[in-house]
């Protein structure tokens, strides 16, 4: 899978133009894409990062990271996904960056998905679905969410996102309709981000392979 | 006004029955509360708190603490409100504990809310409406809430919630339809909460005076 990753990497450089402000994402696939940007740093002006991990591996190439708040929209965001649907609708948050991600993807005008084929799915929910909560609201969000969708929901123990939060992973989903289901979890208290992308999908999704797919 | 708080906070001392463990808001009619639940203190079981400042003012008082996570839903939630229109809605935040405060909302079977008469109004909206943000998206929440609602959000500087998050107030709103405004601009990225409280209104509102006004 590591060079189906690679080659969907080298594929987003081409969406990156001269003087852009890049977002970048999170995740194994995304660390190709820093390593690809690192060799054409010359060319855009700075990133905005999704995680702790990759602005940490940007600034080992020497590459800007700015504040979101200091950039104003964004002309490209690149990043991966655990799951991918037909409809450009992703599952995203393995990693437990999908907050600052959701927002970065919300700040930009494109967002090019680089994946392998293993994360294309037919429907989405095989992948459980990460929720980031409010600590003191997980058992009341857990509950919730079971009565809502009858997903069986894990609590990801030990794990801090980059905001201080914790994760709930659903289980056993059958996300038929993704943006109803990403709306209706939105309104319960305490859930900071649904880790899925559905109400802003992907504009462009780069699955890799030789050739990569692009759709 | 400080009269009509404690009256308020007096009379919502009837709804606590023998045995609860009582969900406790934040703010200064609240702390009046505090002060009447601790003479009868040895008749609920213990309560949950919505801010670090209410659970030193409950501490103080001996009256015991407990997480959210361990408890269960409550049978009762009292808190004061900064807004309250005829339909129980509310605009809450303007202390920063508005997240907080509507997870032990959500939580609770009946949801309490004791106001002063200054804070009754037929539109919600001439209190700036809070919403609390991940401090990344701050300036894009900004841009989106303004093109969405017309109204002018600011920056309340300096302030950080208890989840380490950033306050926007947004000024000059007439909110007609809260539950549409509430459900909408919950699906922001970035949004940890926002401060109205219409998709779970108050279910009982009491406003204090000689006699207090009970709807």
């Amino acid at each position: 899978m590591s060079e189906a990753k690679r080659l969907a990497a080298e594929k987003a450089l081409e969406y990156v133009e001269d003087g852009m402000i890049v977002g970048v994402g999170t995740g194994s696939t995304v660390a190709y894409f820093i390593d690809g940007l690192a060799r054409i740093q010359h060319r855009i002006k700075a990133t905005v990062s999704s995680s702790e991990q990759s602005t940490a591996r940007l600034r080992q190439h020497g590459i800007e990271v700015m504040e979101l708040n200091h950039t104003g929209n964004l002309s490209l965001y690149v990043d991966g996904a655990d799951e991918c649907d037909g409809n450009k609708c992703l599952i995203k948050g393995g990693g437990a960056a999908l907050t600052r991600e959701k927002i970065i993807a919300e700040a930009s005008e494109r967002f090019v998905c680089i994946v392998d084929p293993s994360k294309q799915v037919p429907v989405l929910g095989r992948f459980p679905l990460p929720v980031e909560v409010i600590p003191m609201a997980r058992s009341l969000v857990a509950r919730r969410i079971m009565d809502m969708t009858g997903g069986q929901p894990a609590w990801r123990e030990g794990v801090i996102t980059d905001n201080g939060n914790q994760i709930l992973d659903i289980h056993h989903l059958q996300i038929t309709d993704p943006v109803a289901l990403e709306r209706e979890l939105n309104q319960l208290p305490g859930v900071v981000c649904v880790g899925l992308f559905a109400r802003r999908p992907a504009d462009v999704v780069i699955v890799g392979g030789e050739p990569p797919k692009v759709f």
